[in-house]
């Protein structure tokens, strides 16, 4: 039975990503992203899930940083997990007693709408994480009379849930990545897989983007997201994850990360495993292992001379 | 004597950053950069000044995300701010009696080699921000001993200067912008200027950052900076932030916006304004002023038949 | 009614396309390419009547190089001619009798299945030109005793068509163009037109030519044919023939052709004309002449402020 | 020794092509380049030399379409011959006795002003070849005074050279090729060389060119020609010649010729051989073999969980 870390307390959306992602596993909280992926690099965890972005908040900046100048951690599983917030309180609390409500500043954001309509008296305090703030709730005693967290915190905490679903959109969801330490084989191809790279520029000159995708591109190779991060270096100085259709051991993957690592400074591989959204990728015309196959054979031929 | 509403409590970078951007004008805290916004939109301020990015955490989504969803208001400048952070404390502390130590988890980060070093026994408190800590640590009872914060707020708070320029890294630098409500006339080309644009893609089919990166690079245009975020709609759906060199009042420039207008579905001007770098651009052979003007009447003559 | 130059005698296939092209105009027959334009330059005649390329020869080069090289002149129209060869002789010459075959070399190439399959013992002599073989079988006491020429030829000097279509291909075809001389205006947009231009590069840097092509592709501009031509400057110093779809009243197709203007060393327009195929351009999404117009108007605005 | 066909007759450029290209071959003369190329194919020859562009003219098409149709050869090597006109006649003619010039009309073309100038009332008659020429005019009681060929046609037919370099240009150059039959190796990579390539397209879409030159440019391999020529199958249907810079053997080469052959209907490789003029290529960073070779192992260090 793995052991894999993630960002607690326990109650966070990150343990039910965790919860789908390897149901059997014993779950190792954290106080951090950082804490969970040292833990999983540490071998305290044979692995880790952490979230890497979100659909309304964006890219996870720390989950990022982590993969790109952390000690090397390979993704093997992602997930997509819907955002359900839930107002949570202590037994026999109802809605009209809530005067000071609990919760993380991207819960205040996704939930004005409801907390407009529903608790418009209440005084509303930022707490550091939705688990965070159902556990403080759950205290006898506590200044606080609900909070807005995933469900499963409330199951934890002992909490009521006095209503669900409250976000503003419905259709918030949250990527989650599973990483293990490298050294093992990768994901075997499944035909609907994603790769994530990191790539440091040679140097930074106009255009140097551009030339990037054209190796994507030329290969037929679609980008399905793409972040750019500071260096450290100075305002300017970026690097770049990317995410993309396909798996590394394709032909036409492993031809346009071999480009990026030539006129590239770093090309750091953070892993290729299935999608979450089963999606199969659009191959182009002349980008399939077996075009690429038959091609390699043509140019032995032709340079053997045998035209 | 302009009024400018800026990311408050009084001590912030953001203060200092708008005392150098316009030193006579009235300053207004806000208590976020949403609020400091609003007010520029609502008239209760001239204008405002925010932080953008910065050269380690990298883009302030709440910027970005007000920039592109909120009522247009347009940058009119730019401030790089480094960024030096000072140990502050109440007169007569000295570094050894520090027990409690209060900041912002970004000041944290960049200050763990100093806080290591000097500080290896505090118990190190997570602040809303900087100026907050300083203005926490200068009350009388606080449970704090000393404040990680700008030097400003020290002066505000009455704090000594224990330490200065304790960061880890001494280049580390944020980018300020200040940002009118449009309507009026835009700041005139200098010669070394700056444009920002938000892009929303039509549809989001493989290719299209690459079609969007060669309408710049064709007319010569360089980018600076490029930030995805999510429009809201589901992992895999975002929208761009562009920096890049020039004024749109330059041909090149305005060519090239027209045709992301053009291509894309919503492009947002989010202003040209003079660079803080002072850099003058690259201007590549045929992509001059001068060149677009000729080719122009060039191309009327030949319209008109005289070959 | 208009004086059209043509390359004569009469008889040739450049004949007939002129026939087609203004079946009223009075006809000017000239020795060579050069004549026919030349005559056109000075006014002899109103225009001229030339062949371009051939569906199988290719490029007629010195056509080519007139266009390039000579004095500006505009093509107004194109005309797509089948090539369609006969045998001809004189009045009671039958099949068997034919010992000596004269004719031009390419439509020696264009009918060997023919002559292999019925004239297998005839002795074939080249001739300057195939009208010139028909003119000189027509007098008596030739030496020859068929030609293969177009059927017109034949009328022209009262020979019998033994057979006709005796290609080896029935599809050939040879595309004219009519030219005027500049200065009135140009052919009205039909909205399946076409546009002809050289272009000298400036340097003759790598990667020059996909720079041309993207100042097409990245306004939708289809090419539809590409050919190069040695200036003259010693081997590997080209310039370049492009058509391509649109009008140069077109937003997208004047955007492109300033765009070439401004980064290549000269510009010739050679003309926008009906197309003879009567295809519609593929207009890509964002091209349009009401997208551009639209595109204009709201950059307009955004340089006024008006955001 | 190895016999060499060539373009005769006797006294040709292309036998002075031959004859510089490989002094000591035994020459066998053909009547055309087909007839040449089909010496080499059926084993009459051990190659042969033919001419492939000219510095004035242009692409010799026999050739190119030879080399795109017929049974394959390699080029093996290349040469560039400076095109030296003599004017030739009788032994005891002098210039003024000159009324009838006899020479292949690419020559009147070229030496249009030394004709004018010192030959104005001579009457110009057009020839199959300047070696021809030469011939015809060596023959006791020609009706010709003088022939403009090459000086080595002169030797051969027992002519006076009256006057060299008579064209009017002293830099034009013909580019000749020896071809071989293929199945031995390719000539060995010197650091200078260049590869030439048929490439047919699969099915002709807008911006094939552009993909096709794109395979090359995103591997730094800069195209020194491209000529397009007729697929026979009507007008707007070519296909395409390509020199390059650099050897089969190299992999930036082989990488964007595989990538060809993947997108492209048909890739005809002709050749990789020592250019004539001894450039070395340029290598763009990240394109050359060592480079290729380092991302080559890390790739497969990626693949096996090495990372």
């Amino acid at each position: 039975m793995p052991r894999l870390a993630y960002l607690g307390p326990e109650g966070t959306f990150t343990e039910e990503a965790l919860s789908l992602l390897d149901p059997t596993a014993e779950r190792l909280p954290c106080a951090s992203v950082s804490a969970a992926l040292n833990a999983a690099r540490a071998g305290e965890a044979d692995g880790a899930v952490v979230p890497l972005e979100n659909s309304i908040e964006g890219a996870i900046t720390t989950t990022l940083d982590e993969f790109a100048w952390g000690e090397p951690l390979l993704i093997t599983a992602e997930l997509l997990l819907p955002v359900r917030f839930s107002l949570l309180a202590r037994p026999g609390t109802e809605i009209p007693h809530i005067k000071r409500l609990y919760t993380h500043p991207a819960a205040i954001t996704q939930c004005r709408g409801y907390i407009a309509r529903e608790l418009p008296d209440a005084v509303v305090v930022a707490a550091p994480s939705t688990a965070a703030a159902a556990q403080e709730v759950s205290l006898p005693g506590s200044p606080y009379d609900a909070a807005i967290a995933p469900r499963i915190a409330g199951e934890y905490y002992g909490l009521t849930e006095l209503a669900g679903g409250i976000g503003d959109r419905s259709d918030t969801v949250t990527r989650f990545v599973k990483v293990n330490r490298p050294g093992g084989p990768l994901p075997e191809p499944t035909g609907s897989d994603r790769t994530t790279l990191v790539v440091f520029l040679a140097d930074d000159h106009p255009g140097a983007l551009l030339e990037m995708l054209t190796e994507f591109s030329v290969r037929g190779v679609n980008l399905t997201r793409i972040e750019s991060r500071p260096t450290g270096d100075g305002i300017g100085r970026y690097f770049f994850h990317f995410d993309f259709e396909g798996h590394i051991g394709d032909a036409r993957v492993g031809e346009a990360i071999a480009g990026l690592h030539r006129i590239c400074g770093e090309v750091r591989f953070l892993g290729s495993y299935p999608r979450a959204d089963g999606m199969a990728p659009q191959i182009k015309r002349g980008t399939s292992d077996a075009e690429f196959g038959e091609a390699g054979e043509w140019l032995a031929r032709v340079r053997a001379g045998q035209v």
